[in-house]
């Protein structure tokens, strides 16, 4: 049989533009972390991974402050570490209430559907977040088995609070999925003071490190609601009894780990120790806070009230007459900055610019604010 | 709230051993795409990124030799693109027939149940494949949908002969899906000619790029079947109707795209493009014979016999009397080469050493042989 060469087509070495990612993520990645990816490789079952293996589930846990015994990777990106939070712990039949405040809220509602629950929405105009009366309020009429926020929209930009969200699901008996994509090493959060039985982020985001893999923690509650399911989870590849014996103590082969991408984000984590989570957060606080105070000298302002506004994500209103999209294309073909317009409801008002992991540096707030500027006096 | 400083632990810089992975995959990346990964990073939906995503889309159709629009990289593991494959195809209620003849037919039965289908099995011993007059007393029996088969048994070594297997799928009108994991890249292979509807590979093989991204190709029949579906795809990430569109010309954002896995898989399949499909599935040919070669000189035998015999992977049976086990930690300890044991029916009895890609090599073949006879002898 002859082999076609149709689609046998020349390239040219790989050449990137310099780009400054300052949108919703991907973040550029530390170089310590583009380093790691690259180096040698060793088997997924080789003991140096092991020991690795429990390098990051340790990291993890001081990242996200825990101490859940799952705090693993997810071999996909963040999108995958959500699902894998709503497989493991929706049964079919489960009243499920979903806060709907932007993007992610909805995507969480597509997921909790595909695996049959019952699904109850609490919704808010896009750039709010709930308050615990408002949370009991729908808890009330929907009595779910399962309740999930978003801490950090990267739609909008806006912080749920959740102080106060674990002891009204104790009394609901229910349990609690919080996304923490775009807080997790940026914004305050505490997996067991809050009391969250799950969490998932993404390593694009505040951790600096390339998309590919995605966190995922799992306490003790939500553990047993996996070990009492009545049916398999109904995805093999995120099914948590499986790939929880591979990072548990069993190491039992359920699919080759992404070797390269754990090396990255080993790195991620390491910086986050080296640095401290305080400073960390410190440090995205007072960035952002150079930022909006650069806005508003420029007459510009935030969607979001300050009270709920995270640091690592900002959505800023596009003023009235500016063309949203230019500005952005500007911005990328002129400075080489990356930022990103709305989505949803705020699709064309606002643009979402981050201030995440390695890119938040006062360097980075300067230029943007300058480059901005000339922008859109143009 | 104070910050905890449990799992705060100090870590090193990384340093893996120089190992060479002999076993069934992970092999060693090629250096050209260990470089790439590392490359900075574009965001996901940057022009240069979407010119990208074409290149790896059109050079996967010509390792693969297909025409077909879907031929992209599911951004999971090779695991993920199997049950990507699996989720699309698979209606609840679906007959499926899958070839029982080693460790990923058992899986491919696994995710099928999974996705509510009625499965049906054939079996045969480990090692061995199926005939035509086989495949098709199967399907009279069955009727399936869908038939699974493994065109390179990862667990075993044996190469699934494809020709003549649509015929009779088009006879029963079924979808035939087929695990190219071990082949893609190193064992001739003809998606089009010989009529595969759906096929899914691992990048860590013969393709030496780390894991990390799954190939997936979806043919016209399989893409009409999942645009009929009466119920959607019940996992969200694979779902093909919407990651399609991200691939597609539409760009429609689904999930962050994995981007540096991407930069690592293009300059991956750059390599096969510059090398060729012949001059490749010929060198994976000489330097398994010159492997076996070496083998039967050594008094070792292989398990599958040599008309089916994979060159990517090889089965060589365990001595009377010799601890599998002890021989590859010596290989490991002392050469710093990784070769693996059998699984299921053939725990104990082989071990799987893999000849792939960039480790395709005489060099290593001469290293092993050498390793391996001073290992038996000790």
């Amino acid at each position: 049989m002859a082999v076609s060469e149709t689609h046998r087509i020349q390239t040219k070495d790989l050449d990137t533009p310099p780009r400054l990612l300052l949108g919703p993520g991907p973040s550029n990645a530390h170089p310590r972390v583009l380093r790691a990816l690259s180096n040698r490789q060793v088997g997924h079952l080789d003991p140096t991974f092991i020991d690795l293996m429990n390098e990051v589930q340790e990291l993890l846990r001081y990242a996200w402050q825990t101490d859940n015994k799952v705090a693993i990777p997810v071999s996909g990106t963040g999108s995958a570490a959500m699902e894998a939070a709503i497989a493991n712990t929706v049964e079919p039949g489960d009243h499920v209430l979903v806060g709907c405040n932007g993007y992610f809220g909805e995507r969480m509602v597509d997921m909790a559907s595909r695996y049959g629950a019952q699904v109850h929405r609490m919704d808010k105009p896009w750039g709010e977040s709930f308050d615990l009366a408002e949370i009991r309020t729908a808890m009330e009429a929907a009595r779910p088995a399962v309740l999930g926020l978003i801490h950090a929209e990267t739609s909008t930009g806006a912080r749920q609070p959740l102080e106060g969200v674990a002891e009204l699901c104790a009394e609901f008996d229910c349990l609690l999925i919080v996304d923490t994509v775009t807080s997790l090493g940026g914004v305050p959060l505490f997996i067991d003071e809050w009391g969250i039985d799950v969490a998932y982020s993404g390593t694009q985001k505040c951790l600096s490190c390339p998309p590919g893999i995605g966190p995922l923690t799992l306490g003790p509650r939500a553990l047993d609601k996996l070990e009492r399911r009545s049916t398999p989870v109904p995805n093999w590849y995120l099914d948590m009894s499986l790939v929880g014996k591979y990072w548990g103590s069993q190491r039992t082969y359920h699919h080759t780990a992404p070797i390269n991408m754990n090396y990255g984000f080993r790195e991620a984590l390491r910086l986050v120790a080296e640095e401290g989570l305080e400073q960390r957060w410190d440090r995205h606080a007072a960035n952002a806070q150079l930022f909006w105070d650069g806005l508003e000298n420029m007459g510009l302002s935030c969607h979001v009230d300050a009270s709920i506004r995270l640091p690592s994500l900002t959505t800023v209103r596009v003023p009235e007459g500016v063309d949203a999209g230019a500005v952005a294309r500007h911005l990328l073909n002129t400075y080489n900055i990356e930022i990103a317009g709305g989505l949803g409801q705020l699709a064309g008002k606002v643009w979402r610019i981050g201030l995440m992991g390695f890119n938040s540096r006062p360097e980075n707030v300067r230029l943007l604010l300058s480059a901005l500027q000339e922008t859109i006096q143009k």
